[in-house]
């Protein structure tokens, strides 16, 4: 690592010699392999941007000058040439760097992300900011081929057409589609594009064609067709009034600079097109971008995980589910955004591909679309993760619950997600969604039951969520499994005492604060409440005068949550009763194990059961 | 109204004669000016739209065919022409007809609308539901140019570019930027372009170009800058793979029933670029298109409202404290999302124009955006109506609260808005907004108040949102004005008896109450919250032992509002207190005016004191 080694404070980069480049992106690439070979995380995308990021760096200056990375998975090289070399054995665990840009851990890093397509406008706003206030900065947003597909990136590039100051856009495309074999030319045109001399060029190009032969360029302006085939891509982005610079090499660090160098000179925004190769230069990655997304441990040599892969995950769980729900009522359908592995649906895509649309990073859209194919008479399942179906709070409340359709919602990745930190962690969802008239929200006790709740929530004919974690779906209390009614808790354990009241996920935490009680010698009964909304107030109601004390459990956040709704119902209904809500406090969570986080957050069963005791 | 009276039921417009079409468009015009100066209403865009919406139900059959209209407001012909005339006495009033399309008047309106830019994202939904069950419908998306501005109609045409069945989206553009004189041709290109004869003779430009001058089309192909004034609207959409027809003048109904024809042959998404005149026919209305939007009655003669326009609303008094704000501090800058003057920001345009932003309909770009700008250095406030602001949930929780920005929010019409109904009432906010961390929510009991509070907002330093409901504001207890403090409410009347804690525009409800309670004989104490969150605990705290009974008021629905969070926290404290809570119940609400709405949800002064008289 003899060049890496001289790398420990931004702009170090600006010292290597352009002719050890390559060797430089070697070792950064040998890094990150082993660094994440080890702590698992996000290695395709980040051996993809390593030219980019390397290219970033020496044509700008940090932290003077600003990148937003989109989404911010693929910052890793950015962190690494910024200072941050050292924090790499503690990535993505409790107190060591964050898998995304964070604020708080550099001046280098400007804008917290984690979700898709907002970086253009946050970087805007960061243009417009420097302009008002006379600053000299470059400012640049790196934005991925998939998140163009999110609608945010379109309304910021439609504010930013108008823009007479810089921006750079750096559009980073990993599709293969597009053919390798311009690059020669196009790095000529994006010579040309922005010299003067080229105005000129396009000048005399409008006018010569007016002179010889107006009526075959009035025939061509018609044809769009014909041309397009001609066109290359970009005429898109042009035709918004934004400068299109590309396609360039993206592992080509010389040429992405001198594409910077002249973007920086443009008193517009400019999109630069930079076409990388995800997985670069790990083989097993390159053979499979997907699976190295986002990996656990594993071995180098052979690319596998080094622990056996989780098996039975709830996302097992509903990717089985919905195989059989599919088999009996040829009316469902299933969307995703973006995540049709993520989600569990790639054998529901095989085996019924006319059934199941992946809209890209797309959820509002997601969901005013499953209301369409409700309104036509299909039965649609949205599956999207927790954290991300925030995006189509409006579309949820507006386009399916207003009507009433039958859209049932599989909400994967509810509660603590770890180690993707606080931009991933699936808290709000019972707040959001409960607050939704007319919607049903339910969460399961295990895996069995998140099956039965997808029965379930089919056959109601009205809006239903059906919230689950991530991870090893839970596979105890198998033998309790009444039937599901609509607002009806599950009594587990009835045995007076305290009476743990607990929503999906917690009910297995309850299981053990349970324990902790009885070891005390304080007798505890357990509740699976089931529906988040509707309450089970019959349940409530039985449980004022005949248990000690009531205490809700959930994996969201205190507001607007399951605890809330309970406290607010007793209060309502004058009952007196000693309530103890356990939930996630009024703050973002930040990266960890689900363990570490569970505990910080006060919501592991040690401490829940601690707290009832000194409440007893 | 000879030919209107003809029409009486869906489909009826097909026994009228074309040669009668212009005439049956001025008795429309004449029937809605009529009625919509009587009811007020929507008319600008009714108006433009009469010839267009003639023409759908004259190459489509209703309730068979189906039309998503975007935002929906412009759907008043299309009312009247499918069997709906005699509703218009009751036109947005209780139990009359809705402003906006709704599935439960008639079988004609096939999605709920009010929103805007999700049309062609439901018109999807349906069409591949068409396609899965073997239907043979027609489907067609009507979206403004406007709605074009929003992220989720990119979403949705993105998805609809690989659609192999039809799908027809109009592009209602009244926007005089499209020079009038390209009708003609435009009209005959429409016509070849559907025929089989255009293929051919596109292949024939493209080849017979290829030939001649290889080198010219090569050098055309990068010169798009110079191209691009020769080039018509639409390589936009046919660069996503939709077809485009158009433009075509959005008043000529024989014109555009024969582009509908066309379009309905093609298996693909089809685009037809309808350019029409807001509030075309009558005089006020076109020549102020902006006051017509949205008109409260007015003489038809002068076009002037019958009664005085409200002065000092909410509105007008945030306006003002704008403009006072902006002038003691220069970076204030101000967001609006195609609501200039609908959130009283025109003066601060005026005078500050490059501190100014009007983004579009585009929510999500203006959170993020405006958490740019706070980056930046700049002191952003986001004023966008309550019900639109659902939209930017994810992006208020991940860009703003997350990184603690000091963006504010100024949410306007917050609580009941009365005729527009069910897809305007601003009855989330409460909840969404408090669910993010950090961010603190205030709503002003008065005029005054909601200056000090924005002013308050601003010198926070971090995310807050201040929220006011449409309508004059309320000018009492304007001795009551001591400084805002975080997390603190105002006593107004500390009397003992019955404890009114009402947040925001409830306070002026309390002080009916607390009056009808009084000469019951019941002493009544009465606290401006102010704040919805923090919660003054040390209020809750003190009013625990003091008070007979606490009733928190406040115009949101009751999940995840104000009062859950009270009594969650009277729960968790263990302090035990009778607690009456005012809210919105659990179901959307339709149109009619305040005063109805106000009654209909119980959180009317009768209601509340009647609530409070029973559980005393």
């Amino acid at each position: 690592m003899a060049l890496l080694d001289q790398i420990n404070e931004p702009n170090d980069i600006k010292k290597i010699p352009q002719d050890a480049y390559g060797d430089l992106a070697a070792e950064i690439r040998e890094f990150l392999v082993r660094k994440i070979s080890v702590s698992g995380g996000h290695l395709a995308s980040n051996l993809g941007v390593v030219e980019l990021t390397m290219a970033l760096h020496i044509a700008l200056r940090f932290p003077e000058d600003q990148v937003v990375w989109d989404v911010g998975h693929q910052s890793y090289t950015h962190k690494l040439l910024s200072g941050r070399k050292d924090g790499f054995d503690g990535l993505r665990s409790l107190n060591g760097i964050s898998g995304f840009p964070k604020r708080r851990e550099s001046t280098c890093d400007i804008f917290d992300s984690g979700h898709s397509s907002n970086s253009i406008s946050a970087a805007l706003g960061l243009v417009r900011a420097r302009d008002l206030t006379g600053g000299k900065r470059t400012i640049c947003a790196v934005i991925g081929d998939g998140a163009m597909t999110g609608g945010e990136a379109y309304e910021a590039l439609n504010n930013a057409s108008h823009l007479t100051s810089n921006l750079i856009i750096i559009l980073n495309d990993n599709n293969m589609s597009i053919s390798p074999s311009v690059g020669g030319f196009s790095n000529y045109l994006s010579d040309i594009r922005t010299s003067d001399g080229y105005i000129q060029l396009r000048d005399k190009i409008h006018d010569s064609l007016n002179e010889s032969l107006p009526g075959v360029v009035k025939g061509i302006s018609r044809a769009k067709q014909s041309l397009k085939s001609l066109m290359v891509p970009g005429m898109f982005f042009e035709e918004m009034g934004i400068i299109y610079l590309g396609p360039i090499d993206g592992h080509n660090v010389k040429h992405m600079v001198k594409a910077i160098e002249a973007a920086k000179r443009v008193n517009k925004a400019v999109l630069i097109h930079v076409c990388t190769r995800k997985g670069k230069g790990y083989g097993p990655a390159e053979r499979r971008p997907a699976r190295f997304h986002g990996t656990p441990p594993f071995a180098i040599k052979t690319g596998r995980p080094v622990k056996p892969v989780k098996k039975d995950t709830y996302t097992d769980v509903f990717s089985s589910a919905m195989m059989k729900l599919a088999q009996s009522d040829p009316s469902l359908v299933a969307i995703t955004a973006a995540m049709e592995d993520g989600v569990g649906l790639q054998d529901f895509h095989a085996k019924y591909p006319s059934r199941f649309f992946d809209v890209g990073i797309a959820e509002q859209h997601a969901v005013t679309f499953a209301a369409g194919l409700a309104l036509g008479g299909l039965r649609p399942v949205v599956a999207v993760y927790s954290t991300f179906l925030q995006r189509a709070y409006d579309q949820i409340l507006e386009d399916v619950c207003l009507q009433q359709l039958p859209v049932v919602f599989a909400v994967d990745r509810g509660g603590l997600v770890g180690s993707d930190g606080e931009t991933h962690q699936g808290i709000f969802d019972l707040s959001y969604l409960s607050s939704a008239p007319g919607l049903t929200v339910m969460a399961p006790k295990n895996g069995l039951e998140l099956e039965e709740m997808m029965r379930f929530a089919l056959s109601l004919g009205k809006p239903a969520a059906v919230r689950y974690p991530r991870g090893s779906a839970y596979t105890g209390l198998s033998e309790f499994n009444a039937p599901i009614e609509e607002g009806r808790a599950e009594m587990i354990y009835d045995e007076g005492g305290v009476l743990l009241l607990a929503a999906g996920s917690m009910v297995c935490t309850a299981v053990k604060v349970r324990k902790i009680l009885k070891e005390r010698g304080i007798a505890c009964s357990l509740a699976n409440a089931r529906f988040v909304k509707p309450l089970d107030t019959q349940l409530l109601r039985s449980a004022a005068g005949k248990y000690s004390m009531v205490v809700t459990m959930e994996e969201n956040v205190k507001s607007g949550g399951f605890g809330e709704h309970v406290a607010a119902w007793y209060a309502e209904a004058g009952l007196p009763v000693k309530l103890l809500q356990v939930a996630i406090p009024d703050a973002f969570v930040t990266h960890g194990t689900p363990e570490q986080l569970s505990e910080m957050t006060g919501i592991d069963a040690e401490t829940v059961a601690r707290r009832i005791l000194e409440k007893s």
